[in-house]
């Protein structure tokens, strides 16, 4: 992987044969970035998704062995566990321009990763939320009637 | 919905039941956000989205009730008739990850709605365009032929 | 086109008839953008994509000649041969909200295109990659095992 910093703000290439989210989790342990946005498009193989069951409270998973396009890469940053923790939604699209997508569990790289980081100075965190079953996002304010 | 802000940036958690655009736009107003970007990803239900028919001059509109993953939300603040107004396009995926997308008239959190705001200092503002039919996005500066 | 500037950001409304690529490349290469990310939404006609072969090392490309919404536009700027160039990949829709993308060649605008640029202070550029057969970005600094 390289990277370059401008400001708050992080240029990523994740290359070829790297797991994309072993790799950025490592790299925002590595330096220290516990919030933050993420984006990203790239070329990519060996991809597991899923879609939330909210009454099951699991994840349905696919696996897409084929090299695909990332169309698109969308998540965030957050402290789950007390590290680093990458949730993202992606978009794939096949040799037909066919797109499919989900949350992302892994991708390797199949050719090019290119994504970047906007690193907040905040403290967002993860905690259970029994009602969801997922690690949900603890933001310091509220607004509205919830 | 919870929020916390970070220098131009704010993080956003919508919260399960909440509608997004209703919420993300009464945040808007609250805060005085008249211009910025926004994205996100979720998953969502009782999602109304729509294609424009430029001839036609009007939306095709299409509603899906069911729990479906919110794979990508991108978009836009601006002025429009002197409120913040929430410009979004989606991509959704259901549980096999089929997607389907286009413009988002509203849809509600089925579990988790994580967004980012970008505020810019603009005063970038929607005006009707009679020979689009719809108001477009009018800015400062020109550029290029037109 | 029309754009307004607030610090690093460019928020940037391509106009109907325009060509995306090409209008947004002459528009970095008059502003001096040389690295920086792009997003973005819209409504377009006349679209070529692709999906890279990384065995026969070049693009498959499908032409979309209707109008169709753009639900995804994700992509950064980097310099390859001395110039600007935009990489972008896309999520398209149509009548019946289905999806398809990939690697975006060109698109002209049929209604509107909103974008935004994040400029970057960086010296990001492309390189041949023999092994992918691809300008492949170059950044500054290493991480991890590559």
């Amino acid at each position: 992987m390289q990277y370059s910093k401008c400001k708050d703000d992080y240029f990523i290439y994740v290359e070829k044969n790297e797991k994309a989210m072993l790799t950025i989790t490592q790299f925002c342990e590595s330096k220290n970035i516990q919030n933050g946005r993420i984006s990203g498009i790239g070329a990519v193989r060996n991809t597991e998704i899923g879609a939330y069951d909210i009454v099951k409270k699991k994840y349905l998973k696919k696996e897409f062995p084929n090299v695909v396009e990332l169309v698109s890469f969308e998540g965030n940053i957050t402290i789950k566990n007390k590290k680093p923790f990458v949730h993202a939604h992606v978009v794939l699209s096949d040799n037909d321009m066919h797109t499919f997508g989900g949350h992302l569990f892994e991708t390797t790289i199949a050719a090019v990763g290119e994504f970047f980081i906007r690193n907040f100075e905040g403290n967002a965190y993860r905690d259970l939320n029994e009602d969801i079953g997922l690690p949900c996002i603890c933001l310091e304010n509220n607004f509205g009637l919830k």
